[in-house]
């Protein structure tokens, strides 16, 4: 599939994690881009956060560049502030552009100062690599914990011409849903206006980013950052940016998949999908109360159908249903009719649990419409480990 | 320490879990007793817990017996109300008493049938074995995957004489604040009227129950009963009662501590106390979200000093409070002081957390009076291994 025309990217080592893997990446449009973006809900932010925030406000949705670091969160920090605007006035002066261009976004450990000199010293280089195949690069160097680069792609026919939408994500520990989670930059050539674009990230959060939990923390440096340059010189009319969100919230449906997938230590990508709800909010809180469970994610890492811990956790979720009217299907096989166990055999359904993916069903009878698609993974023993000595 | 006088003790094994260990438990008052209970806030209860709270309210809070099974929850089955009152019955009619007078409590695997046969059958033989001395074996009795029987002593020096308290509990997974986790049984020998006694358990679990978690998941079965026989001849006076609540919330917080202590898969206990938050609610949410981190408790496991986890955490409780003005002291070790890096040895401190108590204090400046101590334990890939194979 096509990535969308008028961006450059590249990566580089600039010495901010121990290990040399590439830990700064760009992402370049040739042309002033409108953009968009959601940032954590944590009341600790970090300072690239505040700052692309404050960028966003001034520029009013228009940006050139992201510049992205791996290896240091900028959080926490006595020079935070200082060192994410020093690095964004570094690119800003090389492509002559105001600094508010520039939204900085920074991933890794918390409270280590980052020396900006780093990013800066490493800028030239970077810059001579920028180029429009460097987006699988560049999504290789964003990565922390994670085992793959985690990319999605999606094209948009219209009446004048086909748009593109490229996305990249990182994930793999620190994640919960109900905020624009991790790292994730979405990039588009279709031609769409600041104000009509951050509406359709949220709608496209909602229905990805916002269903998905790895493990129920939620970082400090969370950002999500939509572009729309324009360089396909197309301009979607008002129907057809219905169609547009559509394809945008499957690119990004198929980031949140990827993250859960490759969740720390997780080996089985869990998706849990709620049906009968009162209303798809009413569902959405089930299902991501079921997989924020532990007891449910350690019982999938065994293979276990271990059913009750699943209405239990639905059972804390704050959502009124009745528990008599529930089935619960696992691997499409119904293990719990009506509130109680039905008959299923264990053997069989346990060497169903063992494949790469597991399947939740949780279906509550009477007829309600909300319905919600959910995704998390195992909690394996490797999540612990990989936890316990994440800095050392 | 002395136990409570007036009651008896028993266990035996009625066949309920594989494993040959008793698996079913009586306490019985020789006197109707005063009763007071909490119970789970899961919208999914076991029967014993819909049952229990019934038949307080049919014998306004008076009970002469608690029958307790482990191995199975008897939750989510065809036949749970019905087994857990002939249970019941089988009890009164032994004791010659109103059926109301005996409450069910179980623990163990949800959605499997129990059959009342196995305790109906049992009972003669724990008849048999009741005595004052029973009380350690009642205790090990209703354990699960708990590794130690949980007890917790207290007495209460009055005007006219000493009165007992004596508590027992189990763990050690599905352990969630907020609500009377797990179970738990606590007896006295001071005379109480129900409808002081009601108040007084909910005002101590506030400092101990509710300040406890282990991995988040909260039971359909949590139960906790406290009984007050006036077997000591002793009714305390309104002010006496006010040193009563003091004891009784010590007695339950020893036990909260030592169901962290024994939290699944746990190496460390782990106490998070939190300073200067605008109250004690606030105090208590900001440690409830510390104590409710993965990425925490793994880096505890880890003896890894990763106090940058410890701010994101308590920002994301939904507490208002400014980062800046943060202390956070591991083992009293100051590693973050006014929201950043303090200086401190890495390696010393690393030491300082191999031990099997971990202390966090997070202390905003600012002068506000409210505190709140909280329980937990680390996170080890032995929680998981646990889990993973629970019923297998």
């Amino acid at each position: 599939m096509k990535i969308p025309v008028g961006y450059r990217y590249a990566s580089t080592y600039a010495g901010i994690r121990k290990e040399k893997k590439d830990d700064l990446a760009l992402i370049l449009s040739e042309t002033p881009a409108s953009a968009a973006a959601m940032f954590t809900r944590n009341r600790v932010q970090a300072a690239p956060v505040v700052l692309a925030r404050e960028h966003l406000r001034v520029s009013r949705g228009v940006a050139r560049a992201i510049l992205v670091n791996a290896g240091n969160a900028n959080c926490a920090t006595r020079s935070g502030g200082r060192v994410a605007l020093a690095s964004c006035r570094a690119v800003a002066k090389l492509l002559k552009t105001p600094v508010a261009g520039v939204l900085p976004a920074s991933t890794g450990v918390i409270g280590v100062e980052l020396d900006s000199k780093l990013i800066v010293d490493a800028l030239p280089r970077l810059f001579d690599r920028l180029s429009e195949d460097g987006f699988p690069d560049a999504a290789r160097a964003i990565l922390t914990t994670d085992q793959v680069p985690k990319m999605a792609f999606g094209e948009v026919p219209l009446r004048t011409g086909v748009v593109h939408i490229a996305g990249m994500t990182k994930g793999s520990g620190m994640i919960h849903p109900r905020m624009a989670t991790t790292l994730g930059f979405i990039m588009t050539d279709a031609a769409i206006a600041p104000r009509l674009l951050q509406p359709m990230l949220a709608a496209a959060c909602e229905r990805s980013y916002h269903r998905l939990s790895v493990d129920g923390d939620t970082s400090t440096n969370d950002t999500l950052i939509l572009l729309a340059n324009g360089a396909s010189g197309i301009r979607p009319s008002a129907k057809e940016l219905l169609v547009f969100q559509e394809v945008l919230s499957w690119v990004m449906e198929d980031l949140a998949e990827k993250l859960a997938r490759d969740g720390e230590g997780a080996r089985k990508l869990v998706t849990i999908h709620v049906l009968g709800a009162k209303d798809d909010e009413a569902a959405t809180q089930i299902a991501r109360a079921i997989a924020n469970s532990p007891l449910v994610k350690t019982a999938i890492a065994g293979s276990d159908p271990n059913w009750g811990r699943i209405l239990s956790a639905a059972g804390i979720s704050g959502t009124e249903f009745d528990p008599g009217a529930v089935d619960i299907f696992m691997q499409h096989v119904r293990v719990c009719h009506r509130g109680v166990a039905d008959g299923f055999s264990e053997r069989e359904l346990k060497q169903k649990l063992d494949a790469r993916e597991c399947l939740i069903r949780f279906v509550i009878g009477g007829g309600g419409k909300g319905e919600s698609r959910f995704w998390t993974c195992d909690l394996t023993e490797n999540y612990v480990h990989i936890n316990a000595s994440y800095r050392t």
